[in-house]
């Protein structure tokens, strides 16, 4: 496995020691933990192992990249039953490597272990480079609500091969191997960030978590998200399916939710969706829920 | 969960948010992950919860201190059948907070799944304060060799467990938890250690690990390790057991092994149990093979 995993620029020390050596020019280092299970969290009759692979360090690397910090590295946890093929597990490394590689880490270490269900571990490190994390924590009333990369995406690809379908492609592709936009991460830092998530099980529910953190209410203007052209394809192809239910609803995407004080100006990537204000919970066109849980009414 | 796991002083962000933040003061950070598997790594019919916290902490913490690195943080994956009850998993976290402040480091983090067997992913993080990372690599020939720590009381505790014998107490519980001696990893790599490296397969596996990685022979010196009264009052017990096969072989009591340039003034905690020489693989008083995977007389 080990030829498959080209060392990283951040790695001073890697496979084949008690433990990695990772740069953390910061001073501080961010570290995250999920665990993908077979069965709960993929099936490999529905997906190829290097998409595993690549989804199973996205993810992850989200979560480094929505605290503001660069990805530096992954340890990769293995358990599998000894029928599992060599090659597939080969696939999943290359594909945990690709998607590293796309985030600037590298996989500098892990276990593997034999087990009666294939389950995988992924920690992924990240460096501040000089900048404050950013937390759930922050968001001020007054705030706007901003994406960068376009959530659904995923979901509507699911509903897509549900229905036996391969286009659009780029959709399909968007829930095989959800592409995070890393670097949107600390950029968002660097405008002054005042709270960020990815988006993993869906931007209301997920919002729900900053607004509860934050002590503030979310207001989402469904217009800002209604004009991704690929969703709409995707909507079209399955004959008018609810394009929007996707953006608000649909987990995976990985994208970067965040808010910015009022006045930010921001790149093009980030599209302004909505904005903060007093009270708790989350507002979809002034409708839905006020608990903390988010608002369901797509569920 | 959450007020199981008080934060740890290294500890910036710690659990609730996308990811965790640690202090890593030397601008490098250690990081080494596990996985323990029902039925392949721990059995709950034979160990409590917390034992088996407390162990998944200890060996991750054992590999960081290997590397001369002081233990900051934990991250812990666990997934569980729904079946298992909430204070077993409680118990269980509360083994792991307990070894990892016993180390100076707290659970900052993780993931919690569902899964048809108990899998608990342990990723500890450490810092090198300034000095270089000790690798299993850098033994020399004429450099000596010692361990700090007792290597052979956790498979002697589970000979006396197996038995059903209780005494020497001090025994069972050393395979129960065992309790690694942190703070000698950085002590050895400050008194100038060349290598070093847990004990976790046993010693002459392990010693055969340095021997490959560093392209050297090492000879062990059985007189040294016979000198153990709790291995001694183990073996009376069971009726002059193989207290020296216990020694040489039994794995999991995550000591630590390094070698030191002759002369170097070692503390008592650390015993010499033999030398570096030119050539390949490990030997026992002379004998043994000379092969990389070391030497399996006793197995």
């Amino acid at each position: 496995m080990k030829a498959l995993l080209p060392p990283g620029r951040a790695q001073l020390v890697g496979i084949g020691d008690d433990a990695a050596v990772i740069r953390a020019p910061d001073a501080r280092v961010v570290a995250t933990m999920d665990l993908l299970v077979e069965g709960r969290h993929f099936r490999r009759d529905w997906s190829a192992a290097f998409d595993i692979g690549c989804k199973a360090a996205a993810q992850n690397l989200a979560d480094i990249a929505a605290m503001g910090a660069v990805p530096t590295a992954l340890l990769v946890g293995f358990a599998t039953p000894g029928h599992v093929p060599a090659e597939w597990a080969r696939d999943l490394v290359r594909g945990l490597a690709q998607e590293s590689g796309r985030a600037g880490a590298s996989v500098a270490g892990g276990d593997v272990s034999s087990a009666d269900a294939i389950m995988i571990a992924v920690t992924a490190l990240g460096d501040l480079a000089g900048r404050d994390p950013v937390t759930r924590s922050g968001a001020r009333p007054g705030d706007r609500v901003a994406v960068a990369g376009m959530p659904g995406r995923s979901a509507a690809g699911l509903a897509l091969l549900t229905a036996g379908l391969a286009e659009p492609a780029a959709v399909v592709a968007a829930h095989r191997r959800p592409q995070p936009p890393y670097d949107a991460g600390p950029q968002a830092a660097a405008l002054g960030a005042t709270s960020m998530i990815d988006i993993s099980d869906g931007l209301v529910q997920d919002l729900g978590h900053v607004a509860a953190a934050s002590a503030v209410r979310i207001d989402v203007d469904t217009a800002r998200l209604a004009r991704d052209p690929q969703l709409a394809a995707a909507a079209a192809a399955l004959g008018d399916a609810d394009m929007l239910g996707w953006a608000l609803t649909g987990g995976e995407d990985h994208v970067l939710a965040a808010t910015f004080p009022a006045g930010t100006r921001l790149p093009a990537r980030w599209t302004v969706i909505g904005s903060v204000a007093a009270g708790r919970g989350v507002r979809v066109d002034g409708h839905g829920s006020a608990a903390d849980s988010g608002w369901d009414h797509f569920r």
